[in-house]
């Protein structure tokens, strides 16, 4: 008789933004005539730029002729692409990472939901709270978290380092040593980031207790500031402890399109076993590769023409977080991130919790946020909106917030 | 410290076709002037069609402008594709599939990989022997399988179905009961199907002993018989069983474009827990949806165009199959497969072990096939050859070997 997978049952209620989009769906199905802004989901409204569209018609042409046809992408993504990104995202910045340390996949979802199987059940994890749902849902999944513990929010198994206001949203080390550190900076959802020099006391803590980092960098184009590290491969010995997580969907806008890439540096070894031929592994068993026409989009960000359109891009969205920032400080909000990524963080008015203003706005002013409280305990009482909305609708969900 | 996953060491060796492809990789660097046939892997090598390359272009001029731009796509796939899916690879061959039964995703092997997740540690699979190795593979990633047992060439805790020539290449019911079973037709790599009397023997059995059924069904495109049931849902009572795998990439060559899709028909539930629940938990919270323009395609592969081009597709790759099967029957080779499957199973000449066949054929007539006893130790002597080559390439390899 067929028993299911205990540790899925553990899950409380279902994955953060189904939830949102079901009561965004309820809530518009019963006000057909509210116009509805949506700054919860980080979800891009920008269309693809004309050296990406280019790309993807290019690529569409090749697969209707037999001598240019592609089936079966290489497992760990085509060179041409692999190239690309180890020179653009690494050897420009003076990083030392190869071509095949780079794992090409259908993007950062998928990556940092899955990476967790190549380690032990009995590892210990470590996460910023707040901070993105995957790294605890996928662990959870897989045994690794353990019990939820309904009045802490929190499961016992799972090392929460708090990232709160006094601690400048960014974690400090531990008490207790974790064996995997889920990192990600610029955070989401709090837009918080680390100098260099505290990165680096990361990678120096997790190669002194033979720890690995996993380290979101899905928002580094958003960053502006100068100390602000790209990649954690620009910190000395992160080659030897890290793993690094990144994503075409904010950049360049794939959300829809399904791009990232996972960096496994050849040199990290535990009992003699190298972490690069595991992932290999997992590829090479449950993955089929990034679709030829995808990954030829994704060469073309990094074409000179290309890398104009992202930055156009980006630049339209921090344009859109500065507006959010300053119109919600002005208004007596307090707000932070915004300057190096797309998310403003703010504090939820008169000590309401994050749900209750997540309904509060939905009801008065018709605009959809994230609840604080879905990314981690810590989140309580504050709220995430996201630059990603056009400008128009930035402009008159600010304006609508400002007016309650 | 960290620990790898223990389960993960337990594989022997690498991917079955990762190994393949190095070993074709060196001899054709040694021997640059050989022209090397492949007809290994299950790769397709005619072009995407017509209707389908219009369906791609147009689907990139929707994500050109913002109006019609299209980011995240809804999790478990766009409705429009899942309609299409339940109209008619269901409802049009009397299955009682809706359109919310249906997951969308980048592919058939990905989905093989993965579906064993929402199942507990605790449960035992069987599997035909030999069979494609994602079932076994993935299920010795997660700890399910046991360990390797070298001289057998198996899992101590997996039931093998030995599907031979004294079966006729079909699984029997196993002695000791599943809890989980995996059944693929058309098979791969034997090419063989069951009648749809044979089939439901297998769905009463499972109903019976309360087992699940996990079908894979990617090549129910390439059967050519009445009687061979297309999907397990033609089979009375497969709701309360049976979850089936399909794919786009045998049928309509969407090897390097990555669409597939998993039913699971609400009906299957044990101890209160819905299936269907469980995947649209995982597909929440570790994937992001096949990309809008791949989605496009796959809808237009059921247009009538569509699907007039995808029979001309099968057609050119079965003519293929029967020049390979009638070919090697005339020079007296021991030939199955072939009539409804794009697979030919041959029996190696003179006992030759499979991959001893298969390095003679590599290197004395440059063709390569897969070994038999890659997909289980019952395909040890055997060797499969794949219809998806080019016609020409496909009646010279057939020349070279008839002639050796």
């Amino acid at each position: 008789m067929v028993k299911v997978c205990d540790d899925y049952l553990k899950l409380p209620g279902s994955y953060l933004f189904s939830t949102i989009g079901k009561k965004v769906n309820e809530f518009s199905v019963a006000n057909p005539d509210k116009k509805i802004i949506r700054l919860g989901i980080g979800d891009v409204t920008r269309p693809l730029t004309p050296t990406i569209i280019k790309a993807l018609h290019d690529a569409v042409d090749e697969m209707a002729v037999a001598e240019t046809f592609r089936g079966y992408a290489p497992d760990l993504g085509y060179d041409f692409l692999r190239s690309a990104i180890a020179k653009n995202d690494y050897a420009d910045r003076g990083c030392d990472i190869k071509d095949d340390e780079i794992f090409v996949s259908d993007g950062a979802k998928s990556d940092s939901g899955n990476i967790q199987e190549i380690f032990s059940k009995d590892c210990k994890i470590a996460v910023c709270d707040p901070v993105y749902p995957v790294y605890v849902d996928s662990n959870v999944m897989s045994g690794r978290a353990g019990s939820y513990v309904e009045k802490e929010g929190r499961f016992d198994k799972v090392i929460y380092m708090p990232c709160t206001k006094d601690t400048n949203f960014a974690p400090e080390i531990p008490d207790e040593n974790p064996d995997i550190i889920y990192l990600c900076f610029p955070n989401n959802p709090t837009g918080a980031t680390v100098p260099k020099s505290e990165l680096q006391k990361w990678v120096d803590y997790a190669n002194k207790i033979g720890a690995v980092i996993i380290y979101d960098a899905a928002y580094e184009a958003y960053i502006s500031e100068d100390d602000v590290p790209h990649s954690i491969y620009e910190c000395e010995g992160a080659r030897t402890c890290a793993i690094e997580l990144r994503s075409f969907s904010k950049n360049a806008g794939f959300t829809g399109v399904r791009l990232g890439f996972t960096v496994i540096p050849k040199d990290i070894e535990f009992d003699g076993v190298k972490l690069h031929a595991l992932w290999a592994r997992r590829h090479g068993t449950k993955y089929n590769g990034a679709p030829y026409i995808v990954q030829k989009a994704g060469e073309a960000v990094y074409s000179p023409e290309g890398k104009k359109e992202i930055r156009g891009l980006v630049d339209y969205y921090m344009r859109n977080a500065s507006y959010i920032l300053e119109g919600l400080k002005k208004a007596g909000y307090t707000v932070s991130g915004g300057v190096n990524a797309p998310y403003i963080w703010l504090k939820t008015p008169d000590k309401m919790t994050s749900w209750d203003f997540f309904d509060y706005l939905l009801n008065e002013v018709n605009v959809v946020g994230t609840p604080g409280a879905g990314f981690g305990p810590s989140g309580e009482g504050y709220f995430r909106l996201t630059a990603f909305g056009t400008y128009e609708n930035t402009v008159e969900a600010v304006d609508r917030i400002t007016k309650l």
